[in-house]
């Protein structure tokens, strides 16, 4: 039986409806799925955070599940909200979605500070010329317009990319002047040159290439002029797949389900990088047709799932992937619109944790290359830990999960305008607001500057345990903030009104667990390189952070939690989006992208399950340096 | 200003009617198109021919134009019938369409007697293994799936199609048997052993591919076993493009008015294959993915027009095509719906109009391996002649136009059940139908059966001329039927109800002379190779005559009127659909895949139009032999 769902997608605005038809026992988020509808499911649809919330506006409002009351609280639950992954459609009802994650305008850290640093020698392996072609002149001259191009750029007919071929008659013939063909030269061995682009007189001056880092949370996307090496225009989106999932495992589950779910993963990101192709196209006046290279990083999952590629074993023991060697395909194939055979290179892989993304770090941050010992940690939704040297090179995987990038936190947000970034606790505690404006809520780095300041000042132990019983120790202003609601600990970081904050802003109990979650992967995973290759912590040269975070992160607060080991501060340093700058290396030359598969090649991957001494590691980690 | 246009296809069945809604002022044909409704037009809407006539139902029938009343005739522009190409839509107005091309259910010559007689060693380049592929089983094994498949199959995973990779993670753990993989190594020079295909268990025995011919006309697709060479089945189709322009030149010229006109043609003939791999599938019980090799030959228009490559300067002098070279493209490029990365073999083009048709004819006759002279003639729309020897192979096209195909001919029809396709003279004229039915119209064969007869009972002399002021001189059977109708002069072959014909069923003179200018086209240039290669006709060993029409001619009445050269009956021979088999050959032999491109590299273009004899010969190949 067809039940009608209709869904508001915008507060209080009716006209922002769709009405579905739905078949009587589908869950709302499901239906709305299949109708088109975006609720965002950040754990994939499993009850297990608040992303799909929706309200009832008209219907009668179903009991709520034991999942609604353990996410949503009893506040909410009454008010008629509940989590549409969770409740079936058996009569007509009116729901509203809570805003989907796109609708947040907010900050991601863009491509950063661009290749001049590293002294590399600029050769994308992109050439443009301007050549004359002595047409066909007579009809017994036995030739093609193709083969008199081919001789006068000096390749083999067969080297031109067939989609080349259709304006080909017409180029030739519209300008005296020439056309300008452009071409390929692989860096490492393999095919020669390919022309990949002909166009009707001069444009050698055009060569465009891009840079795209497709991260599980966030995907930016550069765009560099390939003779100067300069950034023209960088353009980061959250990455359009979360609605079907916040972490990787979530998106594969729901890529295993069926065919047509793998399918809409892959448009979704295909159709994202086409929207900032457009984007940084107008922005800085460059034709789509004349960007003839990309790089494209990312994890495996990220990997996977841009390609089509069926990643349900990736998330099975042994987590291997589907493919690892370095792949150069037309962007046709894809499809990228930018010139239609122009390269898009994908790096390789070393591991179903240890993606592309990883070996771009190893490779912007000359790991390989570096006499003396040094750690990379890339934190992210699925972080790497890379530690070595020139003389052996080690990394995991530390899937720290969206919790310090504010996601599953109870008031927890993204690094968005009015988003508390930095906390200070004395007395009392002091917040900053992103923009200085009213602060909706907390983001990663407030988040761990508050535990790190409630640690010193003994209001979470080093277990974790906000200690409610030890109240009446604290300053007066303190004390008053540490609570019992209901069963929950927690901690009043604002009350309604102070700082402008319209409601309440707590940290629970389960939030200060789930940052040590997170920290815990990090943190263990450094701890397992360190003991596999059995260096002492004062062996580390120096500590890189990397990825959307760590501009933004407190050195001492990440060290205080126990996030990074306790290194002297002068050894820690941000290197900004490491994995981006990895991918405009191998834009930018193919001698570097040579190089990133020597590096895949040289990785090895430890796996933390598999190592009999994780386990106690894990359970080290997750708990607070005693201070 | 939008007026309503009613266009019926069944004629007198209002059901099967599209009403649309067309700008006042847009011609018939041009709306009828626009709106997804199909108008054959053979002579590409130019008014040259009939094929596009409509009949007015409802609405105010316009003066006919000047090319209505040549066209048409008297009568039927009496009756109502318009071309639909002349006549522009002002008011609202109802017509019925004559029958497309594609509703005669007509004999088209198949795929031939295969390649047995020809003592071809079969490979095909297709191979199908069983492999067991070791899984990755252990997290720190650095591998793939593709790695170990890779390594069972002993291939670079670079090697394997992107495609390939979509199911293989469940198609290596569906079935403890193993995995069947299948590769391709290229005959010549290349690429190497790549991987086109992986499946679930042993499909070891299930190993297909497709010889396709596409014709300017007719379109022939043979489906082959490919250890055996079986032919498991074969279907034919007119050529779909045929509605935007019966011969080569009508749809260069369709293509070159706009790109979408382009994309309309190439649509046409994908579809149309896509179709035809369904119905031979179906027939034969084949699996569409259990077929890993096609190779499709046609000339260059055709061949162009399948890649979507511009063909409109292979129409302009000096007719050079855009590209020449063989090619092996992935199925899935086209798209054409077999295996995704089954190989798509192209054969070479020599010239604008030497295709691949023509490599592929003097590779079934082998023409290039003959101590002797031999010439074959591959008769079609657009035709070629081809003579050689070992020594030396030259080739010119033959544009005969479909006159001979029974088009463009007042009672013409395609070789179809009731078509008259052998006529004796004597006292009087007896014709023979295909399925001895009654007759609806002439065929090819049996015009030229006719004009022979004529010829040698003096009904028309050595000019062409039906001798309407001779006939006293004529048996008083024959003499009756010469007549003259308005200004024009007619045989009338059969009158109302003779042979159980429907209506009177004439030869009329422009009728002859359009046989005379398809049949000066292949004489001439038989003519001008003997010439240029200062070769008597006597030195011929032999003439083999090739294309969908040979089978049904009669060789006497082609040599009484001049279509071959007057050698003696025992020289000439049929050779059946010589372009089909020569893809064949190339289907089931890598080593004839790479001859034929030796081939091509030998064959010498003759350019007819450009050589100063030209002329003379062609006039003298437009009259009669004298009898």
């Amino acid at each position: 039986m067809a039940v009608s769902l209709v869904v508001l997608t915008q507060p209080g605005d009716a006209r922002t409806h769709r009405e579905l038809s739905v078949a009587a026992g589908t869950s709302i988020l499901k239906a709305a799925h299949e109708g088109g509808v975006d609720i965002t499911a950040t754990c994939g649809g499993r009850g297990r955070c608040t992303s799909c919330r929706v309200k009832f506006v008209a219907g009668t409002i179903p009991p709520p599940t034991i999942m609604d009351e353990i996410q949503l609280g009893d506040d909410l639950v009454r008010e008629g909200y509940r989590l549409s992954c969770q409740c079936t459609v058996t009569e007509p009802i009116t729901v509203q979605v809570a805003p989907p994650l796109e609708e947040h305008a907010f900050q991601i850290l863009g491509a950063g500070p661009g290749v001049g640093g590293l002294g590399v020698r600029i050769d994308a392996g992109i050439a443009k010329e301007l050549v004359k072609v002595s047409l066909p002149r007579e009809e017994h001259h036995q030739t093609s317009d193709l083969e008199q191009l081919a001789a006068a750029v000096g390749v083999a007919p067969e080297s031109v990319g067939l989609s080349v071929l259709g304006g080909l008659p017409q180029a030739l013939r519209d300008d005296p002047g020439g056309v300008t063909v452009t071409t390929f030269t692989p860096g490492s061995a393999g095919t020669g040159r390919t022309v990949i682009s002909v166009e009707r007189g001069d444009t050698t001056a055009m060569k465009f290439g891009l840079a795209i880092d497709v991260g599980t949370t966030s995907v930016v996307t550069t765009l560099i002029e390939l003779e100067s090496g300069e950034q023209l225009g960088s353009v980061s989106s959250l990455n359009p797949q979360a609605v079907f999932g916040g972490d990787l495992m979530s998106r594969i589950a729901f890529a295993q389900f069926n065919p047509a779910n793998l399918r809409k993963l892959t448009t979704r990101i295909v159709g994202l990088l086409n929207q900032h192709v457009a984007e940084v196209c107008r922005a800085s006046g460059v034709l789509a047709q004349w960007i003839y290279k990309a790089v494209v990083v990312g994890n495996t999952g990220m990997h996977h799932l841009l390609l089509g590629i069926d990643p349900s074993h990736v998330g099975l023991a042994p987590y291997a992937p589907v493919m690892r060697h370095p792949l150069v395909i037309a962007a046709r194939q894809l499809p990228l619109k930018i010139a239609p055979e122009a390269r898009v290179c994908l790096l390789p892989l070393v591991a179903g944790f240890v993606g592309a993304d990883a070996v771009a770090v190893a490779l912007a941050t000359r790991l390989a290359d570096s006499p003396t010992l040094r750690i990379a940690v890339d934190i992210g939704t699925n972080g790497e830990v890379l530690l070595g040297s020139r003389d052996r090179l080690l990394a995991c995987s530390a899937p720290a999960g969206p919790a310090l990038e504010g996601a599953q936190i109870r008031h927890g947000m993204r690094g968005a305008q009015g988003a508390i970034d930095r906390v200070r606790v004395d007395d009392d505690v002091h917040v900053h607001t992103i923009g200085e404006t009213a602060a909706p809520g907390i983001c990663g780095s407030g988040l761990i500057d508050l535990i790190a300041g409630l640690l010193d000042a003994g209001v979470v132990d080093w277990t974790g345990l906000i200690g409610v019983e030890a109240r009446d120790r604290l300053p007066p202003a303190l004390r008053d903030r540490v609570a019992m609601r209901g069963e929950e600990r927690v901690f009043v970081l604002l009350r309604a009104g102070e700082a402008g904050a319209r409601g309440e802003i707590v940290l629970t109990q389960d939030d200060v667990r789930q940052v040590q979650l997170a920290k815990g992967a990090i943190a263990s995973g450094i701890a397992m390189l360190l003991h596999v290759s059995g260096v002492a912590l004062d062996r580390i040269e120096e500590l890189m952070l990397a990825g959307g975070f760590g501009n933004y992160l407190s050195i001492p607060s990440a060290i205080r939690i126990g996030l990074i080991p306790a290194l002297p501060v002068s050894r820690v340093r941000y290197v900004g989006n490491a994995a981006s700058l990895g991918a405009q290396l191998c834009l930018l030359s193919e001698a570097e992208r040579a190089r990133a598969e020597t590096i895949a090649g040289r990785i090895e991957h430890v796996s933390l399950a598999a190592h009999p001494d994780f386990e106690q590691i894990f359970v080290d980690a997750m708990n607070f340096p005693r201070g």
